[in-house]
């Protein structure tokens, strides 16, 4: 499997991806109901880059990094993964996340936050912590979960500097 | 002094207040050398909305209302403050920031998050706490303050809900 860079048409296989995932309402805070071309903007526009983990032709799985914050907060990185239903529990987020630490380095970025971890994904939760992710701080009630109500979210964090 | 909704013409005397804010780099994580246009841009139109303290017509203070984050996450309002440094301790900050609380409840958001407050900025931090803000995360060396070099970000956090 290789990781590289998304190309435009390699949209037709991340927007099944994104589009299970966001209209399930559990983990990310993009509307439920965003249409293919929002995504396509959100996705493969506004990050700085998209990459996709291509698995002989098939993606399984896409991650972006943006810049989490202008002026005095550019030296931070941002990053969100997805992976397909069909391709989970093989590793992919977490190859895909140490690909984006090293990704963020080359860029020059110092450190990664991710800004709004659903307490309840507790699989994202326990890979980013193993990543080396400290969770630095709990948002109370800040998410509303379909199923569960209202419930916190975390801020994970971690230097890339040596 | 009143606090209303900004018009168009009002950014003749937002943009002052904001020039000196950002362009000292200190506070906020706007590109330091953010220009008017983009400035208008991000104050005037990308928020759901912008209020001015105006005291018989002269604009002392400003700020913005809008949504944190969208999905799950779109009943946590995100408010930005600046007031005018001939206007520095009056009150207007507090003032501006009760009222944003209220505009908030009438909107319907359930809490309100400031994601980046610049830990060096002790009048802010203390000021948010008095008003019932919990520091609910600590970003660690994640703004680049011009003199002082990498210093913590506090995230703050406080409920609307009653």
């Amino acid at each position: 499997m290789s990781i590289r860079l998304a190309t435009e048409p390699d949209f037709e296989h991340i927007w099944p991806i994104f589009h299970e995932i966001v209209s399930a309402g559990e983990t990310y805070t993009y509307a439920r109901d965003t249409a293919r071309e929002q995504a396509f903007h959100l996705w493969m526009e506004l990050p700085r880059q998209t990459w996709v983990a291509d698995d002989a032709g098939k993606i399984l799985g896409t991650y972006y990094i943006k810049t989490n914050q202008q002026g005095g907060g550019a030296h931070v990185a941002n990053c969100g993964y997805m992976v397909s239903s069909q391709a989970r529990g093989c590793g992919i987020a977490s190859l895909m996340c140490e690909h984006s630490q090293q990704q963020a380095r080359e860029l020059g970025y110092r450190a990664m936050q991710f800004n709004f971890v659903v307490s309840t994904n507790e699989g994202a939760v326990r890979l980013w912590t193993q990543l080396g992710f400290a969770t630095v701080g709990r948002l109370p009630l800040a998410f509303e979960h379909p199923r569960l109500g209202f419930v916190d979210a975390l801020v994970m964090y971690k230097s890339l500097h040596k």
